[in-house]
């Protein structure tokens, strides 16, 4: 099993009295393995693990597994505070069929770089499945250097890392440094919207939110991009980085009900999903937002037509 | 049950082998306890809750109320990701004996200051012990406002905050705000250094990691301050601040290994340890930072003579 | 000439054409000297430093300095990007009648802390009047340590230090260390709502924007504290602190115009300025923030009278 | 006269006592223009702008204008205070010679976007040559939005922007909205290490620090993605990203030292400077950072052979 191309972090359907909706959550794995992904990435910050139950954690992780059913890998975020406490939600997940288990640094603490290569150390030790490093300073509060990350591979603690830490020179350095090293890690973007001009540096893929509200261009633009298309690539990007322009029509809302808010808005628009509800805490967004978000999307749907 | 005083956010001894070390954990209480403090918090960071697994956390929890036997309250923090999560441990924790919860702001997530408010409320609702808020924005990355905790004393949602946001200006609104509204909350300062002043201006206790090594010294602050003799309660202060110094002795560590580390090693010195080991990743201090603790530690005690 | 006690950091009155209004100056001089203040800080942050030509700035100094007339002693802020662009500023202040200079860390650079120390005895020795440290992180983004300033306190490249960090911890510490290195430095507070406990802990005075709108309750403040009425200062800095609202009430605005509008428009109630005109590009604030601002400040007047 | 392609930002030679080595620079830019470079940007961050005097600012636009004498565009960094200070400068740099001014958003104060704008929009006011922005949270500590900058671009205040945010969605949108906009900007990254991905997305040039290390290799860059030909740009970037490892080998050193001091010792080393010394308060690299840097030059001398 090798882990490359479009893996996107699939949205964690919610009805409107927050009960997990498994029936939208097993289409829509459907959908996106009929749009040609590579993978589903399980609970990320798109998918809200971080406010769902340990239950509803491990439930929505087997339904995307027995739904995938081998045809396409799934990895399934552990996002916890402690290496104890990923590992325990880990094993869980493992068990419910995730072929690979994703997570963050530690949270809540105050640690440096040494401590953080012995937390993953930890979790890899204590888990049977591949590992990736989630680079995501906006929510882990710390960045995986470039030299931590590619240590952690050739030790084979790790075997990739989703990149979401706005740092496109570091980003750089880690595909070099990788190379350097002999490409013991799978490197992924994510960034929504320079998936084509990371694909063109050397990214083996990306997991991108967006995909979510229209996967089939983000596969047309990755078989491009790797086709050495870049023509192509640039078009399809330029197209989805319009449509990302939906995360940003919230205003005065936290980032969290912007962003997911928004691709559920989307996928509502599209029939994906049933609910555009979000997770408690997360109130839905308002009226005039949705409208705005339809906008851009029946737009560039005249525009795809 | 009031919560009020010196409260130490005890310390969890762990053995050099990583198990925890629960006959010291027994005895700490009993000094804690036998000093005078007018409570305990169990598993704050100093306890390094951050660090244990769930097994470990109820059992620490367990073996601090079954020792302390109704004779001082104690309060359990619960720190995770998720307002479930939080209420899936909490209530472990009270089942375990706690007499209250204390937790953040939700972690790795990105909200606004109404989804925070939901998230407390969504957590007191799960439980039936009282909530307290635990202000920390350098571990949970948001901080809480004197106007968010006020409006969620008043609903009952929070019965107390502990402030370790290093915002004093902050802080004395919160007080003043807390006053204005008839007092819903009981205020706790997380600063060692500053006890003294906090109690003049209003705080009802403080939650002081030092007083893992010298306890009696700030209940002796404490119940100075109570008594109007600020002079003997800055005497105190003052020399709490120059023992406090030997969290500020180990260069090239984290913050999390310099401080546990400084207080577990000047309690291994004064005989409240029988190790000094910190919980994985994190390792121990190097023998010439425990040096220079000792030799802090040895002069105070010098002077103290 | 010794620095200690009240020292408003002045606003600096601006004409609705955005000219300085020196008549206004003028008598803002004499008012706070009448209030008993015992210095003046001219072009702090409540002064507008970083909104002024260089000729306004030496213009404001000079005219300061002339109404003084040595009554109290005047210290100039000179913020600029470099040592060199520093000396030059603080060189036309002190020609201008400045008795001591106040600077920050060096702005827009990234320098570590060898470098900041260098960078204040580059500065001091380019001068030949007092310079104190100004610790702003919030506007300087860099924190200036204890040991640092303490540091430059021994070699005598500083007599003081104004601290606006908003870190009580290191306030008590820099406190800590200049009893123990022989007082070298003279130690002001900068937040105005904590004055009362900051000097019973050995605060050699503060620099309050509020004291621009009731320099009186300051004076007052700081002289039962002195005298060692707690009790007094505490109400009249209770008292203070009700005023302090008004640089909460605007909402939707930079931080420097709701704070300094709000100090500007609280004097124009009072009738020390005759325009609450901000330095452009700040515009003024709207008239619900200015009717807001004047409750708070006309309920605190009858509870006055 | 229009701006596009490898502008470097110029060193600044220092002798060892200090002075500015004149000869150096005009050589140094005689070099550039030799290779081909499309402009050449005076005092920069790279140019150590934020340690020089105003007369040593405007004696190095005038130098490098001087020696251009129109050959190539000069645009010469304004970074300042205020915006009366901002324009002083300006001034200076325009009447020694420079052909545009590029400046950020303000520092010292706290401001929001519409303060920002008016900043730009006094600055543009007070001068008759093009502005940039400059965009450098790292520095100025502001993110200046895409929708600000386009904004100003449309209003004709800014005429291009330098993009050192280090925020690849953000660099990404901007070139979206500059072009749906009518391309009113001219839009270059700062970035080294990503300059062959940045022209394939559209972005206007660049402005890499490491092309005073070698020119011409950004320059061959340039030409190759501007003529489609990505393979060879990428060759180029590869190369060049090796090489950019010397700013990364100064360990305990300043970001400002150890980045400028590395540019300055392989400058050194190919001949291009008589000295690497830093101003003041900047101290020299030591002797092993310098050999570790020696090392990576010569290998990739030799490859390139």
């Amino acid at each position: 099993m090798t882990f490359h191309g479009i893996i996107p972090p699939i949205v964690t359907p919610i009805n409107a009295d927050g009960t997990v909706n498994f029936g939208d959550l097993t289409r829509l794995v459907e959908h996106l393995i009929a749009a040609g992904v590579h993978g589903i990435f399980a609970l990320g910050s798109t998918g809200q693990v971080a406010y769902l139950s340990e239950e509803n954690r491990v439930a929505v992780v087997r339904a995307i597994c027995t739904t995938a059913a081998g045809r396409v890998p799934v990895i399934a975020g552990a996002m916890e505070v402690s290496a104890p406490g990923v590992i325990r939600t880990a094993r869980a997940m493992i068990e419910a069929g995730a072929d690979a288990i994703v997570t963050t640094a530690p949270l809540y603490t105050i640690n440096d770089e040494a401590e953080i290569a012995e937390h993953f150390r930890m979790v890899a030790a204590g888990i049977d499945v591949p590992l990736f490093a989630y680079d995501i300073p906006v929510r882990a509060h710390k960045k995986l250097s470039p030299r931590l990350l590619v240590q952690l591979g050739k030790e084979g603690v790790i075997v990739g890392v989703k990149d979401s830490s706005g740092d496109d020179v570091g980003f750089r350095r880690l595909i070099a440094m990788n190379r350097a090293a002999g490409k013991p890690l799978a490197l992924f973007t994510g960034h929504e919207v320079v998936v084509d001009a990371m694909a063109m540096i050397g990214a083996d893929g990306a997991v991108p939110g967006l995909a979510n509200v229209d996967a089939a261009a983000y596969v047309r633009l990755w078989n491009a991009a790797k086709a050495g298309d870049m023509k192509t690539a640039m078009e399809e990007q330029e197209y989805l980085n319009r449509l990302f322009e939906i995360v940003f029509v919230a205003t005065g809302r936290s980032g969290d009900a912007a962003g997911v808010g928004a691709f559920k808005a989307a996928m509502g628009l599209k029939g994906l999903l049933s609910s555009a509800s979000l997770t408690a805490p997360l109130k839905p967004l308002d009226a005039p937002t949705l409208e705005a978000i339809g906008k851009i999307v029946s737009e560039l749907n005249a525009l795809a037509a």
